[in-house]
């Protein structure tokens, strides 16, 4: 291939971009589709049941041949936006709510637009510092000091895997100290903890459901209890998660009593906050989530209470460097940033 | 609270959603933006500098009063789709491409606006099986078994994560083992392999710098070398990391002689093809790629090749039953699924 080869390949290229008529009538249909969409949800049923499953779509396996924008439009709203929950349905009861605002669904539009990457502040300083301000925001309805870091996500579970492999890497809990290191939820826990902890390698530590109470949140004199048989059989106390907001209950742990054990017995306090956290908007939430800036780290979900579509994570350590330490990798490729 | 508060509840929540003459003009407005947008890019810079990077976005924290779309889409364009790199631009040169399919961009819109949740077959049906008929299509290029499976993650990090997770729990690398595994790697390899296995509790393997030949591609008879004594030390030859595309250098590894070592030796085959994969849908790319079939995991990320939008990763594990094994939890809350 030479030099003299672009001219042809340039309109071999051309011809993949739609021209500005076409792209125009490609969203003008899409922007209806939605509407459309949108001008049904107020009584839209909340859940559909489907036979066929959704069977429909393996008449179109992915290939190199389109199948247009009218097939498209017909496949989604028949195959994908009927059946199974729909979480914008005016009629969606959930108590963990789903998304339906129409204002992100017009940010996410424009992000791919541009598609501006935020991982890298050279690469986009706007969008790096867009992610910023909203952990910022967070973490002032936290309370969290200004040394705390974090990220957006693509969910609760990935940015609980980095708040345990904080917690791991902070307290050095490797090799024979992993079966001797101690973990204190209840039986509520969400599954993504212990998702976390087997993917961070700590599979075999003492995992100690601790009991509760007649509303379903720990109690701390069990907790306490159960540190200090621990520490009498010669175990690791080290990691404490507290739920704001049960997924199966609601229930949230007495955060300030749990804190002031956490300090005094060196436990990292993890607070699930992916459903309960955005209660703090509230005042009731403010009261009932007293304690949570005590949080080691803490995991809030905006693709929950805040309505926004999933996945959209977010994690907070409050010593945002031991984030640093725990997750930072140089690279080659990496020298101009 | 009790049922009489409801309408005043209600009354308040509708005051909340945009009327659809209000909802059709952030629409049409929004759309008119990103017309503007894409019809400059064909020459608009690849990269611009910003003395300011950025800053004035600090002047509107986020907060619970809105700024209006204008001044959104104002700030968007100055702040955000202005400084910093251009992935979309006619311009843009990177090897490595971005994004700027605005039917990519259409499908995340409409995507937010129903969000369907992909997690769950109880959820959405049609939602899952479009995922999997996008990973069917996938291991189809790269010619991977029917009983391969995967997904779609937020970028090919990620991605790597569970291989890596799954590798392990496969050999069962825990404990003593983990210091007597190694790793087989070239200098080239992407800092998300480190990464990952330090986020898995294996930051100290044993980790081997594989030679490479003037083309900056893994040396087969270093591989076989370094194995042989790694075995004569009494250690555990268990992950091959093979580049298809390098970050550094586009040199994609011997993976055929690579894939026979590995299968000799009882090896996990990983494949990093997140930059390279997608060079399997044109004949020269089937024909370096050749060998990419014997993979144990594959990591393609479509937000590269493909010029999907960020981050959009996938993953493939030839025996999907071993990632099931690794990553499966369950839940009272997932009783109904």
């Amino acid at each position: 291939m030479t030099l003299d080869d672009l001219p042809e390949l340039e309109r071999l290229a051309r011809a993949l971009e739609p021209d500005p008529s076409l792209r125009a009538r490609a969203f003008a249909r899409t922007v209806q589709y939605a509407h459309q969409y949108l001008d049904g949800i107020a009584d839209a049923p909340a859940y559909r049941t489907d036979p066929q499953r959704a069977a429909a779509l393996l008449d179109h396996p992915i290939d190199e041949h389109g199948i247009g924008l009218e097939t498209a439009l017909a496949l989604i709203e028949a195959q994908v936006d009927r059946p199974g929950i729909a979480p914008t349905s005016g009629r969606f009861a959930g108590y963990i709510p789903g998304g339906g605002l129409v204002h992100a669904a017009l940010g996410d539009f424009l992000a791919a637009i541009s598609n501006r990457y935020a991982g890298v502040f050279f690469a986009s300083p706007g969008a790096v510092r867009i992610e910023n301000l909203l952990l910022r925001w967070m973490a002032d309805l936290a309370r969290l000091p200004a040394t705390c870091a974090g990220y957006l996500s693509a969910g609760g579970s990935g940015a609980t895997l980095s708040a345990i492999v904080t917690a791991r890497d902070t307290a050095g809990i490797e090799g024979e100290a992993i079966a001797r290191a101690a973990v204190y939820v209840t039986e509520h826990a969400h599954h993504c903890v212990r998702k976390a902890l087997r993917i961070a390698g700590l599979g075999r530590v003492q995992w100690r459901l601790i009991a509760v109470d007649a509303g379903y949140r720990m109690r701390p004199d069990a907790l306490q209890d159960a540190i200090r048989q621990d520490r009498a059989d010669g175990l690791q106390p080290w990691l404490l998660v507290a739920a704001a907001g049960a997924t199966n209950t609601g229930a949230v742990d007495p955060l300030t009593a749990l804190a002031e054990i956490a300090g005094c017995e060196q436990l990292w306090l993890h607070v699930d906050a992916a459903y309960g956290g955005f209660f703090l908007l509230t005042e009731t939430g403010r009261q009932r989530l007293a304690g949570i800036e005590a949080a080691d780290s803490l995991v809030m979900d905006p693709h929950k209470s805040l309505f926004l579509p999933y996945g959209t994570g977010a994690l907070l350590v409050r010593d945002g460097e031991k984030l640093h330490q725990a997750m930072s990798e140089g690279a080659d490729y990496m020298q101009d940033t």
